[in-house]
């Protein structure tokens, strides 16, 4: 496909926005990136997610596509030349969706609240410990969630490969480990040696500044 | 394809549980219904929904699916003779995710939260007017949410058809009314005069009741 329009409205430091990115990338789509800035969100990005409100947003042809899940699973059904980023097999495709909305529905919530009780509660703690033992449980020897390539686990998982020690280191409490999850971490090696995702996730120093400067540390 | 085992563990009153029952009847699929105790859940439901410990669980051929959306999804993907439940277009298919999405994320929690408060909180008063306005506006003049027959948004709705009224009645506020929504109570005329509807959905009475005796009124 030629002549066609893809951008991207997003922000550097939001796994949500990166995850889109990472998609495109690995199905060779070229895009035009819009960075935003979500204290003087633009008008298009208000005009794209009137119901949201929030980055990604891809633009394709004119038509707006919002929440990033929603995003990958569109870029894999439109642009079906590259790598699948979804399994064919309706089962294992069913999988996948649950363990990815697993990260968004219980995972990243949990690390808000991680966030806001400055790692200080047990209660909360506990709750991503589970959670992260979970998907220890899920990869088990698995070089991906999805297998031999990256799929949509692996990335929606980005969080769980960059922004969740940004998060503790930069709240002061260290919960997960490489002792604690010595096979999350061994994807975390994998995964992040990938170029596509090297090219594409922002550095651990960077967003350790943003997030004190945006004070959440 | 015959010789197959689909089990639907369930319960009746469960607007979740009926949208995989009209999935299934939908695309013609024979199935065992297993209606759940949610007091004293069956070993089955814990071993098939280990993590979130809810139904619905589809089991098919042995292997579990869980969460109602997702389980939809596996129903188009595996029984592809009957008719579609989602469009086939990408970007369709991506707002038919969107609304279904905001009906799980959105309109159910304040559902909940107007239950708890027994219809007395203008704040989630308000967000379930909004929410409602955004469908009605989504809905138009269309027939169903996905045109001319039911799809992925009309069967997650089936919580706007029914429940939603049965919720105002049993706390005594009623803000869901033809005056207000009139597309959307064309909508549900519409729907709940479908064979398939009208076969599986619950009587309003009988979930009057269920919601008098579980203390929600």
């Amino acid at each position: 496909m030629t002549n066609q329009e893809v951008k991207l409205f997003g922000v550097w430091e939001s796994p949500f926005s990166k995850r889109v990115e990472i998609a495109l990338k690995i199905k060779g789509v070229e895009y035009e990136n819009v960075e935003e800035d979500l204290s003087n969100k633009s008008p298009q990005l208000l005009k794209y997610n009137p119901v949201h409100q929030k980055v990604p947003v891809l633009l394709h042809n004119g038509k707006p596509i919002v929440e990033s899940l929603l995003i990958l699973e569109y870029i894999d059904e439109t642009w079906k030349s590259g790598p699948s980023i979804l399994p064919s097999d309706p089962y294992e495709r069913a999988t996948s969706r649950f363990w990815a909305n697993l990260l968004d529905d219980k995972l990243i919530p949990a690390a808000m609240k991680f966030i806001k009780s400055k790692g200080k509660e047990q209660e909360v703690i506990d709750e991503i410990c589970e959670l992260l033992s979970k998907l220890e449980n899920e990869l088990g020897d698995k070089k991906f969630f999805a297998g031999e390539s990256i799929g949509l686990v692996d990335i929606a998982a980005n969080i769980v490969a960059l922004w969740l020690d940004v998060i503790q280191e930069a709240v002061g409490t260290k919960i997960f480990t490489k002792e604690a999850y010595p096979k999350l971490f061994k994807w975390i090696d994998e995964y992040m040696n990938c170029s596509v995702i090297k090219e594409t996730l922002p550095l651990k120093a960077d967003l350790l500044v943003h997030f004190a400067q945006s004070g959440h540390a």
